[in-house]
């Protein structure tokens, strides 16, 4: 004793910014996870994982910083000094693999992933710094083809996962609309500043509105609190070409498509991305996806930096509400699209490449909301331990339970009754065995429904009359004990 | 192209000493994962899923060296100064856990956790520094029933991942059983530097026999090169009991028992692990774990600081051979045991644990030591795109085999037939569907079996008569697509 007070003790804590999951919660996650994954392998996809680790150059977005080795990834230098980092997407490792085997792959190549990824980013409520991703990506395919069936894989995985198909709507667009749009207003390729500044406004179309965002492609605008934003600087012509572009989205992907081209059909860009979508809301049709699940939404606006063609993100088509009950946007489930010059780092040569992301937590999320009743007591049934010599006997209970497909466990702590009933209870058991000497001699065990039982002790306020009725619990000869903790598990459900 | 001549391009490989996996390897690996978890989950074990990182104090063994922040483990430092590591087991972060939420658990707490580990180790053939582990523990149990139920579980676990009962054996001794031999043959508790040569010269048994050991339990020993290892100076009479103990174990349990008690029943803690290994004997009995299975075995000597009580081993009952065809020792494929000082550290006071880990990669490699036949083609069916106009009847065909729950994907890549059945083959695929102007216009598909195909141009020596055959490939109606696939997908397994 005096020996341990000297001892140093660390504070258990998890580190900052990562958690732990536990239970209930994280096998529903997993069989969601089960779920995608089965889709994506119906699908000819094949799942391929890589380490944790990359080198810090072949991850290419984030290089390392001599002094802030962990800016943005986490990063530790290995002992032959060469820098490693933990992978902050799935994609990034892809590519590395890809090129490094590029041979000898099948081409197109198509591979699923799933597992953690990690983000040395400030933490914040909801916001961790390890999260799970799950991935489908078709690499060596131009497009169209593989598109669409990324967009009907991912409708197909989502409802998989749980949320039916009226819950959710996935948006459709394509990157050379926007390019069509830069180039009928007449901005040069390389004037960067000037396109940042286009698509930032269009981006503030919800905030702000039609007016601001006019403003925004013009002279520029001052805020409420006198905080002045310099415009792009288009002619009134081109701003008029621009938000014609944000009015262009329709109620079917026909009259979209038609409206589009009227805007960016003159760009060779613009032309081709309408061909594009064009193309896509055939095939879906053809394919049975309806338009209210894969509509062209000339809105979506994602990673300019990184696709290079159609882009899409699935997003909820019920309303949320916030903990004070107002309306808030949920944002998207899940997000793909094509990026083209995916192994170009690599290889020198560009290889067409399209996928799809689900951001597995938000799904959650949004199945939760979507769920309507609450989840049932999910754990183990519980088998007493009340003599200490009986223990073999009690584990063949168990033994019998299992064979039958029932969770079951024996209370292996050691303490009395009251404390294994209130064990059980910790556990979320939806029934608890008992066999004490009363039961054995008369060859029974006691089957008590812990779900009824709660639900019951609610309701009657008289505990004497709780007492003698005793609903909630039955005995049972020995030899009925599997029949009865069935029949008491139908019940609770 | 100029510029992209002067781009660094970083080089794509993997780093040093972390893998790729990939398809059918990965996919029986997840399968065997799956299935070990619904052993635990029957066994009413939850899942906890900790993150990668703790704070390098909570792992405690490897205390982060200022100029060596990554011995051993993998370390960054947080913005806030903080040194986390990545987890290099899963019983560390478990007993962070335990420690953080300690008031709120059920006790005993039964978890189980499966996922990636990091060792920062010099790699080597088949050492990898990332791998996986599958652990379910019981913290707060007494011994010896939660021990004897961590065994049958294990037990029940392998065969469930699919090596067969009589394939495998659990081997099992008590910590107490060594430390009743240190007793009686009068090594002081503080004499470290005698009782590890003890048990140095008990683990050489295999490599030196009988007689090597004895010159390592007396003065000391000289191997053929002439180096002199100094010995742990017994006394003849000791030596002999040392040797009785390497000999006491027997072909049943019972025998084993009462030889050890002989020998070391004369100390407390050697009585008690007498006790403590009859106990669990007489248990594996009742619950029908055969002795061939659950086996005490006495020379079972794994982590000294760690484990406090029972330990087990689960090793293979057959011989495996290197590739040399020499029988060579493959070592256990899963071990555990009590470790009681698990949350002391962090809490100052005893907690009472026994735990079982999976080495998920050796058990792998068990059972495919230990499978009859080759994997047959395990790709999905692949449907050739032929006409370009054509790609919404062939998804169709795709999603027709899809619903009837056979893996199916349309070739994406763009190029001609031969480059597509060339495809077909890198994708393992059992099956191509083929649908060209011909068969379009019959109303046909032609199911390649490829299966057959390749089993029977092995055998087919005169190729003309091959191609007058063609048994291997069959057109039928349209309408029949799946019942085609699905009778050839019969066949050829």
């Amino acid at each position: 004793m005096a020996k341990s007070k000297k001892t140093f003790r660390p504070k258990a804590r998890a580190p900052r910014g990562f958690r732990d999951r536990y239970g209930a919660d994280l096998a529903a996650e997993r069989e969601m996870l089960a779920a995608i994954s089965a889709v994506y392998e119906r699908y000819g996809f094949d799942p391929l994982e890589t380490s944790a680790f990359e080198y810090t150059d072949a991850l290419g977005k984030f290089l390392p910083d001599v002094d802030r080795p962990n800016a943005g990834v986490f990063s530790v230098q290995d002992d032959d000094e060469q820098w490693m980092s933990l992978r902050y997407d799935l994609t990034a490792p892809l590519a590395r693999y890809v090129a490094e085997h590029y041979d000898a792959l099948p081409k197109p190549f198509r591979r699923y992933a799933m597992g953690p990824v990690w983000r040395n980013e400030k933490p914040g409520p909801g916001r961790f710094r390890q999260f799970t991703q799950i991935d489908a990506d078709t690499v060596g395919a131009p497009a169209p083809h593989a598109d669409v069936e990324c967009v009907v894989m991912l409708a197909e995985a989502i409802e998989a996962a749980g949320l039916g198909p009226d819950r959710f709507v996935i948006r459709i667009n394509d990157r050379n609309a926007l390019t069509g749009l830069l180039d009928v207003v007449g901005v040069a390729e390389e004037d960067a500043p000037k396109k940042l500044a286009i698509l930032r406004a269009l981006d503030k179309l919800d905030r702000l509105g039609a007016e601001g965002v006019r403003l925004l492609l013009g002279e520029g605008r001052k805020d409420e609190s006198g905080d002045y934003t310099k415009g792009a600087k288009l002619d009134a012509a081109s701003i008029d070409k621009v938000m014609a572009f944000t009015e262009a989205t329709a109620d079917t992907n026909a009259a979209t498509c038609d409206a589009l081209s009227g805007i960016v059909g003159g760009s060779a860009a613009g032309a081709r991305g309408v061909e594009t979508l064009a193309a896509m809301a055939a095939q879906f049709r053809a394919l049975g996806l309806e338009e209210s699940r894969a509509k062209i939404d000339l809105s979506v606006v994602r990673g300019l930096e990184y696709y290079t063609g159609p882009v899409f993100e699935a997003e909820l088509a019920f309303e949320t509400l916030d903990e004070e009950g107002r309306p808030v946007r949920f944002g998207s489930v899940a997000s793909g699209g094509r990026y083209d010059g995916l192994v170009e780092r690599f290889k020198g040569v560009e290889v067409p490449a399209v996928g799809v992301s689900v951001g597995v937590s938000r799904l959650r999320a949004a199945l939760e909301l979507s769920a309507k009743d609450g989840a049932s007591a999910s754990g183990p049934v519980v088998i007493l331990a009340l003599e200490a010599d009986r223990m073999s006997e009690y584990q063949a209970m168990a033994a019998e339970l299992r064979a039958a497909g029932v969770r079951a466990e024996v209370y292996l702590g050691g303490s009395g009754m009251r404390a294994q009933m209130k064990y059980a209870d910790k556990r979320a058991a939806p029934i608890a065995i008992i066999q004490g000497e009363d039961e054995r001699s008369k060859g029974e065990v006691t089957v008590k429904d812990l779900v009824l039982g709660s639900r019951l002790s609610k309701e009657i306020q008289d505990n004497a009359e709780w007492r003698e009725g005793q609903p909630a619990q039955v005995s049972v000869p020995r030899d009925r004990l599997v029949d009865a903790v069935n029949e008491a598990l139908l019940r609770s459900r």
